[in-house]
């Protein structure tokens, strides 16, 4: 049986901190396949993990144990746990990146991961929990240890929610805002598809009026579009451009719909 | 049997964009060996991504299945494709991309990918093919389907040929351009080392009289050197330095050797 | 058996030159598995990839192969060179890379690769012998080749012993220099977690107090803080930024820990 293991941080590309992860991880559960979603999360941004996590998490294989360090309160009390969902695991700090995929997809199940017994070491590290706790706790999950002897159980609803703004919605307009901002520099709004395919919409962006369309090349090179990510939310780009840098828009800024 | 599935897109670093990829292919060719060329492709540089998989192409293992997605035209008319080659197989869009191999190294057969079977879903997203066709029909031929299972025949003759001005070569002088410029600064030219063998030749770039040699370090720290290159190119680099910030030279620059 | 090979270069995200040496070493041992360490090394920073090597060096599998291409000698006479530790082997240049963990680990025996038969081909390119030479090596490794069969033996005395500067401690003072600064701007210094330890030190940088503690959630948001990195240095941290920018420390500064 092999096992596939979800490697997402914010270790960037540049220090050995996935690299030993990984080490970590192959000395445990030597036929873990190892996928990273990314490691280029900017510095303890949980909004952004949990997006990437999201939209991720119905892809892997059945069974992956998703495993996110992204961490601003390592070494403190935060409590570190792991999360049984339909589909697979969730392996991490408790601070907010698994809200989006129990929200959406469900949990059965969670424990703090209290049991020394499945860390690298009892003396943990006080920066580094994703060597000493994450990875040799998920390499344990991958190599069949049953979830209930990691730690003590704790209530799904006890887990901290996150917070994501909601889209405003009516008849008239769909208020929402820039949650992601992708490499392209393509805009990921919170508007969902659903909303945005019942039609009849305009969207007018700092002054700018934007075709509704399906595909990027719906519209000439340097023009803007608005269409279906393939996240499943209304999505901002620039065919053969940024639509970040065309529009100015950060992470945050509203985005509204009004009946055309 | 382990097939091995290169990797090469112009996702970046900061999505979860390519490990979703690798979760579709691992879930439906679990002993698939994925192995990444690049996802530092500028967005959208057809050119760049033809050059490296041109470059990387005779060093992977036999059978290897190439794919590609550096896809500015997705969601629009632009064929998706399989192409098999003597030593294995390329996957992905139908712009370019692949001319370099096929110039260089043949192709036996092509197919349009239309089945599918094969994808994985038939309601294609229409802003990333990656996920929801090319790994899923990489995976696919990794597990054992053949081509012609795939879509339908196309003809080689037919396929994106792409296009790189060729070098302009004499007995007095070689005229080429800047087809890349790497990480470390080192500018990869046209003009191929066997043309460089000849001898005989002086080279100067704005001004500066440029040594022809064998290693780096066979001029002093900071000076200029051309070379061949591993790729089989003349290169230019400047010893412990960046020659494409010291020449501030950039791709598609013209680079002439005269005769000596 | 499954053995595992590390991977450290310079060669950065946007070419094929990574992804090359992997295809070099599955076409040799198509079952090795391969680890990056990084590849995000500032070109040509031999310190650099010797400190990740030295830190990642402790938690990858016993018997795992570290093959490291930081090489700006590459094709002059420098040696390359495959060396036994306790714990596995190293594999590459013979520029003080690997000097760290040979201090630290030891070794009980080196060869220079000289041996042609294990080189993908005996006519080495001059400028990527990580392709010709040190993958083809790692993975025959790998495969079962017995170290001496690589090349000539050489003294480990002999070999490239780097040179960082040992820390100025006594009971009064303890004067260490910043030999890293990570992806967060964490500052890694040379003073080592037991001489913090001892306590009853005081900090000041550049004029300001810096707070000793144990995590980095023990001061406020901005705060600086020394504390003890999961590296076994003392580490410089700004809770929720950057120590690189807020105190503009580079690599070689002076940093000096006071009778408190």
């Amino acid at each position: 049986m092999t096992a596939t293991i979800s490697l997402l941080t914010d270790f960037g590309y540049r220090d050995g901190y996935v690299g030993v992860m990984k080490g970590v991880i192959a000395g445990i559960c030597p036929t873990a396949q190892m996928i990273d979603l990314t490691h280029g999360i900017e510095p303890q941004d949980i909004t952004a993990a949990r997006f990437v996590l999201l939209n991720a998490y119905p892809y892997l294989p059945k069974n992956t144990i998703h495993t996110v360090v992204v961490d601003p309160g390592v070494g403190t009390s935060r409590r570190a746990i792991a999360i049984q969902t339909p589909e697979g695991y969730l392996v991490g700090p408790d601070n907010g990146v698994f809200s989006g995929v129990v929200a959406q997809f469900g949990a059965s199940a969670a424990v703090s991961l209290t049991n020394a017994r499945y860390w690298r070491t009892s003396e943990l590290s006080k920066t580094f929990h994703g060597r000493d706790l994450f990875a040799p706790v998920a390499a344990h999950l991958a190599a069949g240890v049953p979830l209930e002897n990691l730690g003590e159980p704790v209530a799904v609803e006890s887990l901290d929610a996150g917070s994501i703004p909601e889209p405003d919605v009516s008849t008239q307009k769909a208020i929402g805002h820039v949650q992601h901002i992708d490499h392209f520099g393509n805009i990921i709004t919170t508007i969902s598809a659903a909303v945005l395919r019942r039609g009849n919409w305009r969207l007018a962006l700092r002054g700018v009026s934007v075709a509704l369309a399906s595909a990027y090349d719906d519209v000439a090179t340097g023009q803007a579009v608005a269409l279906e990510g393939s996240h499943g939310w209304m999505e901002i780009a620039v065919n053969g451009g940024s639509a970040a840098a065309y529009f100015q828009l950060a992470v945050g800024a509203s985005v509204q719909l009004d009946k055309g």
